[in-house]
């Protein structure tokens, strides 16, 4: 069995290859200097991941990893242009680098370069595949025109938001890992458990992303905290802050997301210290990882071959306690 | 043996239905709203002619016209969004009605969903449809792109407008009749000649679109001729101008281009008449038709069944001799 960094690192060797034609330059290189900017590549490694733990790797799950990572990135590149977007992983985003209506098209033909990865797998499974990717590839939709409404809603509830970014983040992770094991010869059970470890690890992992936007150290994070509090993004973070603040908490938090003040990011955060939401948040992380590895666990194969997929809930949320 | 009419009356009754879940309304009404503002529904209904002329026709060419006609007007949508156009069949386009973001994922979606209608289709022949679905799907990105980067290059040659027109318009006709063929047990060879057909009639009604554009009876053709002329399209009409007009022709042509004077589609006419651009034209539309005849008649069924396909192509191109 392979390890969640050899996994990635076999990946993404493969996968860093040209994926288009050299005709219509101007379509294809566009959609190449994409995929070229890299990525974590969790996706595919998941998808090779859940077929890992049923039986070894079948050629089939690297076709179905390809069509993840082809679809997640198409997914960006109409993302970006809906959040007007200039940056992403340091590089420009493709409609700006180029413009839209090719970063429209560029996105369009990744779609479609996925389902031709798909069509490479044998007839056996192909209906149930596609089925489980064209679900997912419709809640994804969903899960971005949610986030947009949301922009534009006064309320949303925490429900609500759970909702959107299941659907946003969770479920590819959820699907990637379900098409693995369902390559892998997992039966319909174990295949709905390895589902719900994938979903319930995504829903952790974005509350870490909250977080993290909110509290973590610039150092380690990467970039500098408080993007979400200055863009007045609704997060985990300040959907419960404004769910349990005091009226005179609540009060202060509008009037700060109604400004743009110098230091409207130190005061936000003393608001979401004062209302706990730092720990809350933490524990809501814990809880959606917990509820994963539970799922993990209760799957009929040999605890050893779970493993990795221990190793890769621990290198995308980190414990609190 | 159904007739064109007959088919399209069947289809457009079972198409006209709802093909979005009511989940997520501000992204599925957006969709529903475009699909209810109606087409020719040429596609679908030639995906069916496809299987009849060789058997009955089949469940699965009813779900393969279906992702043809939503396949379809995803390219709509996100074609209107490119090209900034505000309205399509005398109503307001998705992205005009709604904003962009919501065009783009309604679009999206509907490729998606398009994808879900292949897959509901018998596994023995899934594999090659797919195949031949998603190179025409590639082939219609690329066609836009190259419509696209003609907009903006000086000299388009008649063969690069040629080659374009026919990624962007005739394939998806083409593919439709072969994918119905297909279905209906046809082998490879009439195949071949099925979509030699659909392409070359393609092409025949693109150029017979680009003349009455310039030279159509505006009580006929429904709208008033120019709009390509005043856009300064680079259409069949234009590039064959330009190449063989005379130095004072061709600086006339290039004059009236560079300007937007009341009289501007009047006087391109009359250099275009100068030129017999409009007999050139006509003549062109009659050769391509011809072909696409010629490859129907070599199909190896018995005459009386292709009567239907030929029906269909006196109703796409109005011959002139």
């Amino acid at each position: 069995m392979f390890s969640f960094e050899e996994l990635t690192k076999q990946f993404s060797k493969t996968f860093n290859t040209r994926h288009f034609p050299g005709t219509v330059p101007s379509l294809y290189n566009p959609a190449e200097y994409f995929l070229s900017i890299g990525g974590k590549r969790v996706r595919p490694v998941m998808c090779l991941m859940g077929n890992e733990l049923f039986g070894d790797i079948h050629a089939d799950a690297w076709h179905v990893a390809n069509a993840v990572e082809l679809f997640h990135n198409f997914t960006l590149i109409h993302d970006d242009i809906m959040d007007k977007a200039t940056l992403r992983r340091g590089m420009q985003t493709v409609h700006a680098k180029y413009n839209e209506p090719t970063a429209l098209l560029a996105g369009d033909v990744m779609m479609i370069a996925s389902y031709e990865c798909l069509n490479k797998i044998n007839a056996p499974y192909l209906h149930k595949l596609m089925s489980i990717f064209n679900k997912t590839a419709k809640e994804l939709c969903e899960g971005q025109q949610l986030d947009m409404d949301f922009e534009q809603q006064q309320n949303v509830t925490l429900d609500e938001y759970l909702h959107m970014i299941t659907l946003k983040t969770s479920v590819l992770l959820a699907a990637s890992l379900q098409m693995g094991a369902l390559i892998g010869g997992s039966g319909e059970g174990n295949q709905e458990l390895i589902y719900k470890f994938g979903k319930n690890l995504g829903i952790a992992f974005q509350v870490q992303d909250d977080y993290l936007d909110a509290f973590g150290d610039p150092k380690k994070f990467g970039k500098q905290p408080g993007g979400d509090i200055m863009a007045n993004k609704k997060t985990f973070l300040l959907i419960h802050a404004l769910e349990v603040a005091s009226a005179s908490q609540k009060k202060e938090l509008l009037q700060l997301m109604s400004g743009n003040d110098a230091d409207k990011v130190a005061k936000t955060l003393q608001v979401f210290r004062d209302c706990k939401v730092d720990t809350w948040s933490k524990n809501l992380k814990d809880k959606y990882l917990d509820i994963a590895l539970k799922h993990l666990e209760d799957i009929a194969v040999i605890s050893s071959r779970k493993k990795p997929l221990q190793e890769l809930a621990g290198f995308l949320v980190q414990r609190e306690y």
